[in-house]
């Protein structure tokens, strides 16, 4: 079964935006048993569009087309497919009815530009997409089912989950040369990616069916284990090996698997415990609350935050003394700690969590340099503090102190130290 | 003149690793002027490699092709270039001296696998790398030059800077039918992509040397021009003309150009103005105060934020009143008026920018449906007061009502009212 990608768009050929939809849909087909043969890109080019498209229907088996849907005019996938196949282009009178109904909903404008998509090669199976309003459409052209979806993430994404990979799986099933896989994302985070990559190289050569796989999502780093066999059950035996020596060699650095989130898990823990948290942070900006308030139902345990960027805000917001602040600056061990235990009181928290630290660029001192990071968690039961030197520039400072406070937290739920 | 990639290595077609190379070359190409007309991935098979490499250099003016140089058994390309060049492989006396001298230095022992890196393509020139085994090398063939790289990305990076740019670089100079190219990005914010297009859509017909592309980059779009000339003056110009018309057309909406980012144009329009900024938010939980802080130097204008997720914090924080919060509920105009004036005063900043809202997924009533957002921004001369319906799940109204909210004050701040 020969399985391909073509993405269009100038702009995936310009170094300017990064196409994180094939390896989405790459990961998905991977888990389904299949690898993608080829993935191709090309512009906003008539020709090159038309030439691949052309090329590609009598090699594949099944070919996903994306981007080019939108209302614009260099928007000319629909068009280019239908010339490719030698149709013509039809209003779609379904989906035009439904395109308008959604923008009087929103009491939008409907310019008619906006019809254009409602513009569908003749004989293609139109798919509703449910977060956009660029329609998805199929063509089968002898031994090809060619999927077109819009490029835009989130419905790339809704397409390809709800309508593309149920039609793959399907195709896959009736092939008789299947090959059966397993997988399985850890996620874990405190590690850096040479620590996670020697913990568990030797484990990779125990487990010779399961290929290991390192990614970098900063601040967090993902293994990803892939088993195969000959039958279901094979693969997932040897994924079950492999995965339980790789938790009991990570633990506690693995926060979850598979679609599990930072805040998400730790929003469960907070739950489970009916405890609640408050925040005080200096050099993250609100980062830790951004993150602590992503998850729904967030306000169940999240109850409020201080930005305290100025000084004066830190005695106001978070109780902390004017005479703390004079003897050790800002950046300090006893100004954090103070932070905490001020938040928790005035939130009346289970939990106070606080930082104060140097994201500069400009700001350190020989004393204190850049990437300084003081932190602090108040509980009944006492406050815990802690310091770091984060490395990088002000983005990534800001991005693992704030990781860095919220697993000092998840830590202490799970009581296994911070 | 066409350029094109091949990137070799079923690690890419798999989801486990993102391509990073590509988007480098791209990106330092555009710069060069040109623009690459496709890249295509294969995996590490054989058929695969030879059929792309056998087509493309008939294709190209230029091809760059990465990955499979190492010294393992599924590292393919040499072998291939050779096959699908009709060649053979022989053995480079002075490659595999080099090599054998660098395991040396390193006490590493020369296996015969590694002496695989020493054979190329016969005719081929070969480059050597700075930074790691795998030579470089470089075959001509008809009106195409392949470059063949390692896909280590660094050493793709050292390779690709030192060796493929400059000598396309002589290409592009050399070529008789040379375009000359600029470009712009103009960044828009609270502007849909089919209301940005609409109104820059008659512009384009009277640009037809300017090539106008559209990106979502939530919340922003963005505006790509490309200019294309006989001469860098004529494409410049082109551009500049092209760029009047659209600033003209879609201002106040665009906020910068190219590399810019928002947080750091409205940083700027703070400092130059000397003002500060304080913030009180609630279901955004945190967004404004971390886009506020992430420029350097935001301590200079940003004060602090209260992130008052809980209706006490709205009280004890940013001084609403216990009534207010009582008559009107915490997602109101009262509320969020005196959620602005009581953080200005908290804070004795310029200007005091509130969000109250419902981000979902439940809380919503028929009243108040989930995406109700108050906004409002106090100032020395009173307070301005907005209501939005955003549309989308959690983190799409989490992330437009803070870009709604941050635009509320560049707006003022430029005095084209918000």
């Amino acid at each position: 079964m020969r399985i391909e990608i073509l993405c269009t768009g100038d702009e995936l050929l310009t170094g300017l935006t990064t196409d994180t939809n094939s390896p989405y849909f790459m990961g998905k087909l991977f888990e389904l048993g299949e690898m993608v043969a080829r993935s191709q890109t090309v512009g906003d080019v008539r020709e090159h569009i038309i030439e691949a498209l052309a090329s590609l229907r009598s090699q594949c088996d099944a070919l996903l087309v994306s981007g080019g849907l939108g209302p614009t005019a260099d928007d000319l996938t629909a068009e280019c497919a239908a010339t490719a196949a030698g149709v013509r282009l039809v209003e779609n009178t379904e989906v035009l009815a439904e395109l308008k109904a959604r923008f009087a909903r929103r009491n939008f404008a409907f310019t008619p530009n906006n019809a254009k998509q409602a513009l569908i090669p003749e004989g293609a199976e139109v798919v509703r997409n449910p977060v956009g309003t660029a329609p998805m459409f199929i063509q089968r052209i002898g031994r090809c089912t060619l999927f077109f979806v819009p490029g835009v993430p989130r419905e790339y994404r809704a397409l390809v989950d709800g309508e593309v990979l149920p039609r793959i799986a399907k195709l896959i099933e009736a092939n008789p040369d299947r090959v059966f896989r397993a997988a399985r994302l850890l996620k874990t985070i405190g590690l850096a990616e040479s620590h996670l990559d020697a913990k568990v190289a030797p484990l990779a050569k125990i487990h010779p069916r399961v290929t290991f796989g390192f990614r970098t999502h900063a601040p967090e780093n993902h293994l990803k284990l892939l088993a195969q066999g000959a039958t279901q059950r094979e693969a997932d035996e040897a994924l079950a090996a492999a995965e339980r020596d790789c938790r009991e060699a990570l633990k506690p650095h693995i926060f979850g698997a598979d679609r599990d989130s930072f805040a998400s898990v730790l929003g469960a823990l907070l739950r489970e415990r009916g405890a609640t948290v408050a925040v005080a942070e200096s050099c993250t900006g609100g980062s830790v609350c951004e993150l602590l308030s992503a998850p729904a139902g967030a306000s169940s345990y999240f109850i409020g935050g201080a930005v305290v960027y100025g000084n004066a805000m830190k005695e106001k917001w978070a109780g902390v003394r004017p005479d703390t602040l004079r003897a050790h600056g800002a950046v300090s061990k006893e100004v954090s700690i103070e932070l905490a235990e001020g938040v928790r009181r005035a939130c009346e928290a289970t939990y106070g969590l606080s930082i104060t630290g140097i994201a500069g660029p400009s700001g350190g001192t020989p004393d204190k340099p850049v990437g300084t990071v003081h932190f602090a968690l108040a509980t009944s039961a006492g406050t815990q503090w802690q310091q770091q030197r984060m490395i990088g520039d002000r983005e990534r400072i800001r991005l693992f102190a704030a990781a860095h406070a919220l697993d000092m937290l998840r830590r202490h739920l799970l009581g296994v130290g911070v």
